[in-house]
């Protein structure tokens, strides 16, 4: 059974370099479906957080992920192998290790070393398409991960600092994970951190030295055009929103939120 | 045959929104070939307007399109089946009725009611991922429209208001539908509209209060650089446009625009 | 054997345009991949640049490429057969030659002058629509170029003013080609004219009448964050690029650069 591919990167889709890389996984993949699964990301932990978010929502895939600020310096390429059996491909910055996480965990890792599976001469400045594109493609085709290069402690993996979650009564903190095309930002905290803070459906969010008024709601449209609320988002985390409107820029694109009871 | 599945909404493509969704159609129907029609649509209206003027273009296909600022609250997701066969996929605020209606018209309607259709657990905010899309997969490779739930009445669904547009001898008036990313403006007025007001080449055209002069031409390229043109567009409505700029930012994002004969 | 085709625009994926085209595509040649290559060029050199950069990279394909100011004048629409046999297809101002040349040189010239291969009516705005993706779409499956339309001479062909690039001894001058999302500049200059600047690790960037302090290094993450570097690019030009910044915000978006040993 030949796999899919999912892609995401922060390329943009403005310039050719998402399409040169579907050309070169059409190249040496023809049959195989690649679905894009976002291209605008904004920072490794953002990434993170959206690939982590998306795999289970996605059939049977190497997963390509690339947001890569150290391209071309010493810091690996890998494949990360999960629980699940699915390859994750991508530069080892902490980019993949949530996604493996949510697919059951690591099982194992390879470099990307081996110059047969790599576009040559290999540039300083686009490893996506010079040499994580073409590994996907082969991973897609059947190659073993085996093949790619030597084996790679799971503890040798670079790793994203936890973001800050503190939960009491009365009382949740956190901070913000990204923030989507509509403003509305994603905490890192959990609907289960929620829970624990046992907050009422009236609440204090204090963001960037500043308090608002916001409300524990649904949906958007259960507040006021232009009010704040505070949600169980489609991910299982805690969201801020603003209906018909935009937390981020209402908030001024806080990193840490603390919402509270009203005194 | 298998049909295939149009695509569209307002979701953007720096998040995951869209890949996600694609995720979920490849994983219910992954022979079917998925056609975005755009993602960046402003409004219901906007969106609706697009659709409208894209399905004739497409090859036989479930119409799937989320543009949803009341998801999670009461109003309905529907599947509107049009006299042509194609169903339509999406909520019921009408953004598939002008679609449905570029179609031949509207056969019938069913609600989304069926949870077998659905993702478990249902999110409050992405009904996208979790009812629409799988409701537009499961369609394309062969569920009734019947099995999704209820049937219910054509007059039930909810419709835009249609927009103003009056042409008389010298003089056309009308909403303006939506500006594209060049800043060309889409009337709601057609070109047999503009037929009727018997405009001369040169004409005034005011928008927010201030005239400015404009000409009727065939193309951008007509009138020179910098200059407002009023033309036919490619969708048979009347377009404003300024070649090499954009008439959204000299005219202000008008809502409504007056196009007379110079007194 | 069916072929790919590789899309090209500055249509934007905000609104329906490209999804429309891959309608047209999809119904005509319903087993064609097609290649998305980047919908968000600015003008004809930028994206002839990308594309010229892109073809290598992608399975035999006909290349369709439309970014078109002169959309609905007399400027004609042809299909450019390359020397390795892949046609390009595209408004006749310049964009496909650089690819063209890419592939080996231009072979042949026919004019899309053939009804039958266009939708009708034809609109004046919109020759994606409805002369050049219908135009890839018969190529894929097999149409010969000579039933479009009448030969044309390689003489014939508009083509770009070619940018100006020099290089001496301790000294490169150069227009830019084009900026990505990321700000980073693609000068015109190649690395083999850098080699010939003969220039030292260290050297001043003038742009706009300013002068910075710049390096050459291979990659982004050599320099400091917000320093400056030249290097060669991914595509074997001259790039200049701010670490973790924008290098067309900080140099105001230069035409041209000059790049010259510290005196």
């Amino acid at each position: 059974m030949t796999t899919a591919i999912t892609f995401l990167t922060d390329y943009g889709l403005d310039d050719e370099f998402v399409g040169v890389c579907h050309g070169v996984i059409a190249k040496l993949a023809p049959a195989v479906r690649v679905i894009d699964l976002g291209h605008g990301f904004r920072g490794v932990r953002a990434a993170s957080a959206a690939l982590a978010q998306s795999v289970a929502y996605c059939p049977p895939a190497v997963h390509l992920a690339v947001v890569d600020p150290g391209v071309g310096t010493a810091r690996r390429g890998v494949i990360v192998v999960s629980a699940s059996g699915a390859p994750l491909v991508g530069p080892d910055n902490g980019l993949l290790v949530p996604a493996a996480e949510a697919l059951g965990g690591i099982r194992e890792v390879f470099e990307l070393a081996e110059p047969a599976f790599r576009l040559e001469p290999l540039s300083s400045t686009f490893h996506g398409r010079d040499v994580f594109a073409p590994a996907a493609a082969h991973l897609a085709v059947g190659a073993s991960p085996v093949s790619f290069g030597p084996a790679a402690s799971v503890p040798s993996l670079v790793r994203l600092t936890p973001p800050h979650v503190e939960a009491s009564d009365g009382r949740l903190c956190s901070d913000v994970l990204r923030s989507d095309r509509f403003g509305n930002l994603q905490l890192a905290a959990t609907t289960q951190d929620l829970a624990e803070a046992r907050l009422p459906e009236v609440v204090t969010l204090t963001a960037r030295g500043a308090t608002h008024a916001a409300r524990l709601a649904e949906t958007f449209a259960l507040v006021e055009e232009g009010a704040l609320l505070v949600y169980g988002d489609s991910a299982g985390h805690v969201g801020v929103a603003v209906n018909l409107g935009s937390a981020d820029r209402v908030l001024g694109s806080p990193e840490r939120v603390w919402i509270t009871r009203l005194d």
